[in-house]
């Protein structure tokens, strides 16, 4: 079976896609549609497929799936729309920003009965996977305590700021998302400490720039989350998962393993210093997951409910803040 | 100058000093004193020191200093009589488990002058102290957050736990030391997620073995701890400051640094298993500046007022976990 | 400009370089020829492109270059012909076991003006063309001591070693290049020591699978090689180069990078286990070079002298186990 | 049982010693012998012990071992004369710089039955006998090859080449004795190259500063040696072995271990830069044995028969360089 693919949305994210479905044997790229058209045409042209208007992929009897790369103030409608078009749907974390608005999104999912799956690429990393497949094999028992640092090479721009609904919903969502995926349990209490160091503009903006978290479990689990937008070294992503028979962690990632040594020390390079480079890897997996799940009619996962519930946390985080108490879920 | 010593208890961590005290050429070790005449003798007859009481210490005229390792509920009396009698004072930690015992007592340091300071060892061990030097020096820039994972190889027994003044006053308060040492500024808000993961009787008797804390500090500063009662790969004291230049972090500490690789992989040994061969190097190190500190006529540091202000953090912590909230301090 | 191709032999190492060429945009394949019809047509039918035999590609004018896959014996005769047909050739290492049989080849490479590139894979793996790039920089000074461990995860069956001519030509060739290429010298005297310690049948076979290397050069730079056919814990590929300023490492590499730890210590997962998943990136680049020397018209590098000068270390290697002695070249 | 010693030589290397003597428990420095007056009264206040004559010591019932410290050149006649007096003997290493001499020193010991312990310190070190401990607990499996990279981190003055025999007999003795010490069989063939690369004064001497050497042994096992007088990172100290099941290794020690990273990297402070400091902890195991090999009768290794077997190999490979040919012993 070849999945057929319409592209929404040809920027920096849609060609991460585009590349991945024109290399998975399994799959085609059949259209793309962009408002620029220059952007679609550019994209229609390195992967050989043709450029269509949304409604023409809506209608089109020979798509089968796509992937929604465009702003995410459309992410709801779009997957509204495909979901009673009757398309498989690949959306871009966050389906929305607003709460209530997933939540209804999701209701015409669920009444569709249509496949829905959020780019939570994290959870596609080999060496994030490896950890999760550890944790599952049972080489750590019992999981107690998560802990997850996760740091940007550097801060977005203001503009971006603005339209990202905050650290939490657009950054820390990605490590409630881990976290979800590590911990085994729901977490049920979230504790967040946020403060702007790293630019003062973000912090005009009403944003944060650097924060920890605590999520509970009923069980009394534990994730500890260190965010922070600014990473002289590259692109921190570290992940550890305690339990009672041990630890599993997963290293931090670069490019190039090697070691220099002089009368300075031992030095190594920094690591990746762009999200695409440090996870070219869990993109290619995220999309032949998709396809997977298509192909063999399986439950997608991540789910639309999984994009939901790490956006509560979110939420939460975001209280906890304002009101400087723990927020109990 | 030769600094001349009484050591007051001759249990297990009274050893530690004893050796560390015969091992340093600036010091003598004249006398000992301990309730149990066998622990006495043997130490003594090990160092080649005088048995006397603690009242014959006190009134010593060959006597510069005491180190006081008796149980904790005697030490804010036996630092106030060596204060008055005018002895150079190493207590280890903590001064007391109540924080207006320890206030009272460190009045009486104040009043008469004495030189106190308190056994947070960890501040020198060569490694956190690298960590700090490294902080001082710039190499980090402006700290940001500090991350604390501290977990102790195995749970102590129950009638240790009823003793301790609890989790948050007996180990995390190496770690609030720790977070005090390093960031820079005074926390100022905790908040803490506790619960009982690795042995229901620590919750039987009211206390918790898994915590996590956030701290922070009026410009911003954060702090993450974790700790837990029990790691199966020994006793695991990593310390990471990162700032707007960069990041420092201490490594774990193994006896044994070397490396099997098969099939099954690549495997170092544990890390070391006992507090004690962890911070060989660390006591060794606390009372050479203490005996410093002494010959210089310098500040004491770790200081009484350092004991207590992780002793209030404690508090404070305890306090996060029992309402749900953070504790402004 | 787009470089067409015709590729000789489908087996597995045409299969990796059919991918490459597909995955590149500078590169068509047009055609493949195989003696084995399967193969050809399996290959033909991944990446859409057509079956034709050697004679034609020799005589095609849509195609610009070849991919020499063949068996050895096959390589220097196809070489020669691909020549004088006027086509830019990629040949997988070695030329040929024979050293004057690759002597007579390269004369007709020079006569015929041809650009021609020998497979050292590992000259483009992106940690040690790091290494390279670091001594270029100058970050070790000048180059003194090359260090090269290399074993394979397993030993290749005895069909392998009779057509192989042996460990030095087939195995320490490719740390003869890599020798070559760091020490920024000649090697001008080779000793050797060898023996049978893993698998006696290759022993039978008048092989040997287990041998150390000593290369230096006129000004005395010194490059050591260890070399086994077995390494249970994977794909062990190190170099270092030590220099008067200091030291550059490439490490090992591994598929996935975590660590689990417990009470047996910490362990990290094997190393790859083939030298495909371990040099895919080096054989994407060394392509894709390939590719850049016929499109701008630079000089092929590793060029067909680079491929005589390592036989040549390999014959000298197996002299010196012979004759007991070092040999000066 | 307390062992009682004498000290012969009060230099650096004796002074270690007196420490390793004074911190343990079943030991007591007694007397020191040296030249330098000031040199021996020094030590003798620092450690509490008398100054004697050699003579004195050589005559005195209050002594039953000693600890030869003293220039090379007397070390043979102060074993056969401490033999002949009965006395236990740790000497440091080489017994003499000639092969000869050796012989007719070990024929003294062996005719008066003395203990004669060689200063092999290297076997001390804990990480390299973690190292021995797992080939000896069949972690490898049956071993194939051992490779040993040794570099100091300076060259030694030119009076100190002068008389130290050479690089062979003065540095990589060490490593001839460790390829003995973990090989599992004795070497029979020997091959190096040597040069000047670090300094050309130590040419103009007629010695080399750079070595690689290949060892061989009955059964084809190999054994690799790299040395070189001038590390800019440090005392660098790795040692490996690979077996049939698997690899042990031992890593480079530093004092501190931290790691900075910022936008050039991630930096581990250099090595050790002294061989005191990298090997404290070997000196004083060295000097434990010793003491409990007179205290428990036990058969003293390394022994004479060790320091003659490693000077043979350095001999070996000095004729290896000069007549460029493996030496067969």
């Amino acid at each position: 079976m070849t999945v057929r693919f319409g592209l929404l949305g040809a920027g920096r994210i849609g060609k991460v896609h585009a590349k991945a479905i024109a290399g998975n044997a399994q799959a085609r790229l059949v259209a793309v549609a962009d408002a620029f058209e220059q952007a679609a045409s550019s994209l229609a042209a390195d992967y050989g497929c043709e450029i269509r208007s949304i409604d023409e992929i809506e209608k089109a009897s020979d798509i089968d799936a796509v992937v929604i790369c465009t702003p995410t103030d459309t992410h709801a409608d779009l997957i509204e729309r495909f979901a009673r078009a009757g398309k498989a749907i690949f959306c871009e974390k966050p389906i929305d920003l607003d709460l209530s608005r997933v939540k209804a999104c999701l209701n015409v999912v669920s009444e569709t009965n249509a496949v829905l799956m959020v780019g939570f690429n994290r959870r596609f990393d080999p060496h994030f996977a490896a950890v999760r497949k550890a944790v599952d094999d049972g080489a750590v028992g019992d999981v107690e305590m998560v802990t997850i640092i996760s740091r940007d090479p550097g801060a977005p721009p203001a503009e971006y700021i603005t339209r990202s609904g905050g650290i939490f919903r657009d950054m820390t969502i990605h490590d409630f998302d881990m976290a979800r995926f590590l911990l085994g349990e729901e977490p049920v209490a979230v504790t967040a400490h946020a403060s702007v160091l790293v630019d003062r503009k973000i912090g005009e903006l009403g944003d944060y720039d650097s924060v920890s978290v605590i999520l509970s479990t009923a069980s009394g689990r534990q994730c500890l989350i260190s965010n922070s937008r600014r990473a002289t070294y590259g692109y921190d992503q570290r992940i550890e998962v305690h339990g009672s028979k041990g630890l599993v962690a997963a290293e931090n990632q670069r490019a190039v393993s090697i070691e220099i040594a002089n009368g300075q020390g031992y030095t190594r390079p920094p690591l990746h210093d762009f999200f695409m480079t440090r996870y070219t890897e869990a993109y290619a997996n995220e999309i032949a997951a998709f396809i997977e799940t298509i192909a063999k009619g399986t439950r997608a996962s991540p789910s639309g409910e999984d994009g939901l519930a790490a956006l509560a946390l979110a939420d939460a985080a975001l209280r906890s803040v304002k009101e400087g108490r723990t927020i109990t879920l």
